[in-house]
């Protein structure tokens, strides 16, 4: 592991490391904060997957999640989106290849060799952190924007009793049935749909639910609805029965203003379930 | 003016606007963050002057202040730091031109013509958004990071009565003994150092003061001690009998990091002056 930057931060650390992953095989970075608490022992963590186009860095710098975290004592794992380097498959859209890793094992030439963010994120990374920093594997929850909304919801419902809580800011919500998702899952997953539909949050929200607390918020104004199909996850919800809450927010798109105007209630909504 | 950009944030808008600027001869680009309470009627304003290489857009996204501003009913104002654009003059040093304005007027070629930005603070762009914005010019505070901590303490004690409250991090404090003001000052405004003085927070602390709270926060692990010289300015403040509060925050460096953990405090600091 390598240290890229530390900078205290709200009394605690917000750090960039760097580690050689054996399941992207390649080098990945990775943002953490720890709160001043990690100086006592193991705090629990919260996990923010980022959205296409996104690395480690964009959420850490400008999702204003650290005050929150800060004050209730949790650490914060900013991962990248995908694998990265010259030696990394790539293309020239913006949401294929480097930084639209979609947190799905690829298994279809040429990203099979380094498009493995669903184990990354789910084993490799939580193996690295744990063991390199004072946070408690047992105090786990996880949210995301948009991709990484989707990467959350379908971690945290792929993995039952991994994670406590589970939030999202306008995930993609229904890939199987959106250009954000069917153009991805395709290229990566080969063209066999029954594959698919473990990495469709209303698909899984409808057949497996989760078992916690729920939080999802999504703008009015956001220019990629459509996309985003939030009535798939909305619907799939009430039809679970689901535990949870789902609000439409008025007048907010999909940036990063309406990501931080949210999120003190979701570091809130985390906290509860982490310190139970 | 033109609208760049709406974004709703934290219950308001945090937008980007541009206009043709008379005093710096250009088209000048700055962000403003009006909370909720702006529909109802004037609200009371924070300016925010950013440091060296930042344009309007670097404490709009990564100063975390819209979240406590949306608290207490104040508008944010993020003005560019200097003129910009292919007619104006720069340099190829970061910390002098474009992106370097030290918030003076400069009466020295080549930059005379446009780096006019104590002018611009002072005058133009508070004119213009109390015209266009529900903004209450009586109720105004100022506050900056680096360069920005500098022109916040010489505009507030430079232009007595105007704001209610200043606060600076990690401000340049002492320019005339600095490599970070000797260098700038010289270009902008000549080499008779009797014209520098009024940009020396220092000097002005000691011969004027402010005829209000300050508020002084400063890293202990800051790269840039030696350039800023906070000694000179806490001396000052105590030769003074100035009210105020100088804080060393243990372990801080000069980032957005540092920034951002003390950006409630600063927030705190002025509301109370604000809305008394």
């Amino acid at each position: 592991m390598r240290t890229i930057s530390e900078n205290r931060c709200f009394g605690g650390v917000q750090g960039v490391y760097s580690h050689d992953s054996k399941v992207t095989n390649c080098e990945m970075t990775f943002g953490l904060f720890l709160p001043a608490e990690a100086e006592f022992g193991p705090v629990p963590v919260l996990w923010y997957l980022s959205g296409l186009t996104c690395t480690h860095d964009n959420a850490m710098t400008k999702a204003g999640a650290q005050a929150f975290a800060a004050e209730h004592g949790i650490a914060l794992v900013f991962p990248d989106t995908s694998p990265r380097g010259e030696g990394v498959a790539d293309h020239e859209d913006y949401d294929l290849g480097q930084g639209a890793g979609f947190y799905v094992n690829a298994t279809q030439d040429p990203w099979a060799a380094h498009f493995q963010m669903w184990d990354y994120i789910a084993e490799e990374l939580p193996r690295v952190v744990t063991a390199a920093f004072a946070i408690d594997g047992e105090r786990q929850s996880i949210t995301g924007h948009s991709m990484g909304g989707h990467g959350a919801l379908t971690l945290a419902m792929g993995l039952p009793g991994r994670f406590r809580s589970v939030s999202a800011f306008a995930p993609i919500a229904n890939p199987l049935m959106s250009d954000w998702g069917r153009k991805q899952l395709g290229a990566y997953l080969g063209s066999d749909e029954t594959a698919w539909a473990q990495h469709d949050a209303s698909h899984l929200m409808r057949d497996i639910g989760f078992d916690g607390e729920v939080l999802i918020d999504q703008g009015t104004s956001d220019q990629f609805l459509e996309l985003l199909r939030p009535e798939a996850l909305a619907g799939a919800l009430a039809t679970r029965r689901q535990p949870g809450t789902f609000r439409m927010q008025q007048g907010y798109d999909h940036s990063y203003f309406f990501v931080q105007s949210f999120m003190p209630d979701h570091i809130d909504f985390h906290a509860e379930a982490l310190w139970q």
